[in-house]
């Protein structure tokens, strides 16, 4: 690409109006949030909600979007088959998707991955620790070797998850579990990355680790000028 | 396991019963020729096909499977998707399935990877010749270095799969294309091989090359005795 | 293999016999914990320790081995860089190795992993946790889904390794850090298993569960029949 | 890094000072082909040679290097250890290495590899074609699905290497061989590549095709601002 990645952040934005609590961590939405630090670091970005026609994600909205930022959690059932076709879709045409948190269970991380998707969970408040086990990879730069969360929701393994192609983060949590906290993977001619924290309860998406590793993400998701694949019958040898 | 692996080997089972040439070929079904070849190595051995009620894959006989091979083609449709989903637990939990040939686009196959699964193909009668390139895999045990298919349909990368937890065979093919032959993948508790002969065009399933990798891929792929995981919440700290 | 793995034991057998608490533990050395364990479970097992000649591998000893099981820790220096050499080829031209504990920092480690290996530390009889990452993976088979080591040393990540071909286990430590501890390799024919636990100021080989994982790293690290691989120049084309 | 990345373009300048019929083809040698089009897409680069002191690269060099690419063939012997030694530690710490051809012999891949790199070989002006697995990889960027090289030297499987983090490239030749072409490997902080062409007696490094890898994978390579890691002994519990 010779511009700069353009991000859609999906949310499903539905504790923010519903639960004081959250609602006073995030005023505006958790979108709002990723979306206001993402602009200051000079990208260009738009948000998208379940609520919106087409969950805000027409065509024309897809067309201007290189990487799309998802979070869901109570509502993965109301995103409609066909959206989740066409995000599959394009995703596997080069763009990119970064899966935070509880959209582990999202329609689209569950196709993308093949798996169950399950974990353990646990939410009180515990300490997370999440170490970088991957130094040289660009979603670690700018990082130190670890950095923690005062109080999140637990998640355990097993992970059922395909093996990541890079395992980037592997999370500690007070209460004894670990968990492997960033995982990106190549599908077709795009890229993915799961980002475990944060959940709605925790003012997770303020902290400035969390959105530095966010940041890195939409950087190292962004399609490449990928290699125009011709797939199907050949009727002359290549040779 | 304290038992041999029990094996069920699905086929579509059309083309053997409407085209004469294939017919000539396996008389039978391609997979009589696999079950035979997998009986007289000792091990037991079930098969089904699509015209059977619930496609031969009864719960009586999948709660008799350890490994499910599956062979599709021009019927991949006519596939039940309760079926699809039944199967797709059970890998998830544990039992093995091997996919070949055409059936990297059946949709247990497509479910389980996440993508498209396309790629390009030639059906000309061209020399495979299929490179181990896991030398210390147990499905590479007792194999030449490399072995070769008279005649073969040609499939060609890109190949649009996961990237393989290990790739065992690169195939090499008399028209220009290259193709990952053989793909070995964990999902969730269960274990899945891709293996890319044979079309119903050729004896492929009669070459012992083929039958040998197709029997070492049924031990490989048999359950373990995988851990049994607590998925969701966990009320207490584990420590 | 037609036979039961035959494995050796390899240790440096320093503290057992100037550390009287290390003794007690290990009267007989951490290696006769380990190989009678094995021999309980039908395996053919010899031991080999530093200071016998050649440090007990000769090429006697190494014709009956399949498998190599190697402890060190503060004499890593006093093996001979021509054992070394030996073993390195011995591994690529498929004897399994597996690698405990201190040995991350054995020569014969190093030289197949190609990184420093370097580690955090730090003895302090800290609670560990092993989770299952790979639930489906032979060296997995019959565990629970986590064990737990009451007290040992303390390993953290960063650990300066290549990412392994599979990882099988992750720990969790008391203190806040996290490490990859069971992690599978293949190079050049053979196999490698590194297993985090234990320090010889602890029981942990006297655990069930490690002695457990040890006996299925055996079986997993096993040479297959190999491929005959011909290096070298090929003056003909292989078509 | 907030500057582009510095290139060290190594060459053990031989083949071209002896052989007129490789004089022919590179007059400067092969580095000065290779530096001259990385020159001319905007990075600054240096050379070094085998024969130069310190081979050329003292520390003032490589204090200036954020990639260095190694050409090396018949003289891997004389390249001094305690250089081959300064160069591990580098890349362990995050300077980038790009090993072209025949340095898989060389002594810096071999250490970092830990395996014995060897390969099938021969010298008969076959036809190449390289195919991209890896679309979505930021050294496919630019490029065609695949691309031709019309001679060069072949080099087939087993090729004895580590399983690579991502298989970016599989070539295909004329003769009946496979070989993985580009390969990627994270090394503790920094990034290794190998790539296979080319062959001193082909016009290979004047392909544009091959020179647009090389530069892509320059970028791919540049190190991070890599965390800090603290190895060794930690008194305190990080929680």
């Amino acid at each position: 690409m010779t511009h700069a990645p353009r991000v859609t952040v999906w949310n499903e934005y539905q504790h923010e109006k519903t639960n004081p609590k959250v609602a006073k961590i995030y005023p505006n939405g958790i979108h709002e949030v990723i979306a206001q630090h993402l602009r200051s670091s000079g990208l260009t970005v738009q948000t998208a909600t379940l609520e919106q026609p087409e969950h805000g994600l027409t065509d024309a909205v897809l067309n201007q979007t290189d990487v799309l930022i998802w979070w869901g959690h109570i509502a993965h059932d109301r995103v409609q088959d066909d959206i989740v076709d066409k995000i599959h879709k394009r995703v596997l045409s080069g763009m990119g998707l970064i899966a935070l948190h509880s959209s582990h269970f999202s329609k689209i991380f569950k196709r993308l991955m093949g798996t169950s998707c399950n974990l353990k969970w646990r939410n009180a408040g515990e300490k997370e620790r999440l170490w970088v086990v991957a130094p040289s990879h660009a979603i670690a730069s700018g990082l130190d070797e670890s950095f923690e969360i005062a109080a999140e929701e637990m998640y355990g393994e097993f992970f059922d998850i395909p093996t990541p192609d890079t395992l980037v983060f592997v999370s500690w949590f007070e209460g004894g579990e670990v968990f492997r906290s960033g995982c990106c993977y190549h599908r077709g001619q795009g890229k993915v990355f799961y980002f475990r924290p944060g959940d709605q309860d925790y003012p997770t998406y303020h902290q400035p680790e969390v959105l530095h590793v966010i940041t890195n993400a939409v950087h190292w998701a962004a399609p490449v000028a990928v290699p125009e694949v011709k797939f199907g019958r050949q009727p002359k040898p290549s040779s």
